[in-house]
């Protein structure tokens, strides 16, 4: 089996058929038209950094596009296409079929379809950038003082399996000030919120949805949760929306015009998951 | 230094302001609105498959970019904005300050903003996704019996510098019916413009442009020069061309009805740099 041979027999599927999708797999570029905004980001998953070898290549295809998916949801963006950059030790069948069989059923239980790639021989790893479409992004930078802040899901749980929470980035549009993927850990990722929008926040431990400990939920990164600021007459919307998509949507503080960052009455740390340190 | 003041300090320029680029670095996703097709694609450079640990950083950053850009220059498309996913063993300021110095300076050369990314920590890894705008684009499926068989520069360099021929791709449309540029040697690349186009091809070993042996010119990869097609009556546009861009574009032969790929009276073997065999 050759690196092309690979390729076709893996990674090309029938696309959805979207007008968008000028052209897909098979060129130097693929090629997309679009009348709304693009929303782009890139995601990678290297190994013994985010996974072990112990990972079932299944869940590792889904992985990886989910946590761009993430990302697409924390902007409120429907999802729409995906590149794969695929760095491989070897090229081992059993192990591409799995993967392959992974991230295909996370891309068409999201419809999107992957439209271009590249595959590398070396050290395990996945990159993969994705493309949504959306009229109004939810950005970082729109939180006001006297926000509420929520959480979805319950905190604290990093499941491998992630729920990419798109469909409330997208019912999110017009009700949400700002928001952001908990990616990081609550705090540090609340926090690129407060820097962005130039305020403070006020939580309050008791209203924070907990698996197992607290320092767990705040600190823990791996959530893919959404975490976003929307204005206390949109409270009886959340919990119709929250009602509708079966997902707890906590009030856990509110926007405050800063500088602290508290718990109840302590400040917080500003720690969460990095690479580097 | 932590991940957050890194990439501030080392990949956050002002951009070029141009208004398709809504949002650049520093939300979930960044936002393009384009009126015109978006071509996109990924290209990784892993250590040890595409470059050693001799490679000086700043020439690493600088053909990251390029051989992305190779791309574009190859669909014809002008390039407006890249997403870098780095994956680094360390953050070393002096290597990161050469390497992102070598990468923007390449993205001036080619005004196209960064606009967002993704940095993680494991084996030196360089994924770029490109994003570029076009009206119609040269495709590998385009290619017709009768049309002449260019390249452009002289083959079998494989220099460490790459040169991408973005003017030449922009150039070109309108004229060629065909094109790809030479990442894996030129007989393997011109076999994926016959194979999507349906045809064969009659090359000529005296009008190939060589450095060196005719064996590298055709089989050896990592010119990125541009292979293209384009119809007789075009010839002369295209010397003039030539001309205009200070850039050799050799007729090297002729689209046939195929199947077969000549070089004089011999079958041509489909070989080239491929990561897996």
């Amino acid at each position: 089996m050759t690196e092309f041979e690979m390729i076709k027999r893996y990674f090309y599927r029938e696309g959805s058929g979207r007008p968008e999708i000028v052209l897909g797999n098979g060129d130097d570029c693929a090629l997309i038209q679009s009348t709304k905004t693009l929303a782009v980001s890139i995601d990678t998953l290297v190994l013994d950094t985010h996974f072990t070898a112990e990972i079932a290549p299944y869940d590792l295809g889904q992985r990886a596009l989910a946590v761009n998916l993430s990302d697409c949801a924390a902007m409120g963006a429907q999802p729409l296409a995906f590149l794969l950059a695929l760095t491989l030790p070897e090229l081992n069948s059993e192990w591409l079929q799995a993967f392959s069989r992974g991230l295909f059923a996370e891309a068409e239980a999201f419809n999107l379809d992957l439209i271009g790639g590249n595959t590398t021989r070396g050290p395990l790893s996945i990159t993969i950038q994705i493309m949504g479409e959306l009229d109004q992004a939810l950005m970082r930078s729109g939180a006001r003082v006297g926000d509420d802040i929520y959480v979805s899901g319950i905190l604290g749980a990093a499941a491998l399996k992630i729920t990419p929470r798109v469909a409330l980035g997208l019912a999110l549009q017009g009700i949400a000030h700002a928001a952001i993927d908990i990616s990081d850990g609550l705090i540090q990722d609340l926090h690129h919120i407060l820097e962005a929008s130039g305020c403070g926040a006020q939580l309050y431990e008791k209203m924070i949805p907990c698996h197992g400990t607290l320092e767990k939920a705040l600190y823990y990164g791996e959530d893919y949760e959404l975490c976003f600021t929307a204005p206390a007459q949109c409270r009886e919307v959340i919990q119709a929306l929250s009602k509708k998509l079966n997902l707890p949507l906590s009030c856990i503080g509110h926007i405050t015009p800063g500088p602290l960052f508290l718990l109840d009455q302590k400040p917080l740390e500003i720690k969460g998951y990095q690479h580097f340190r």
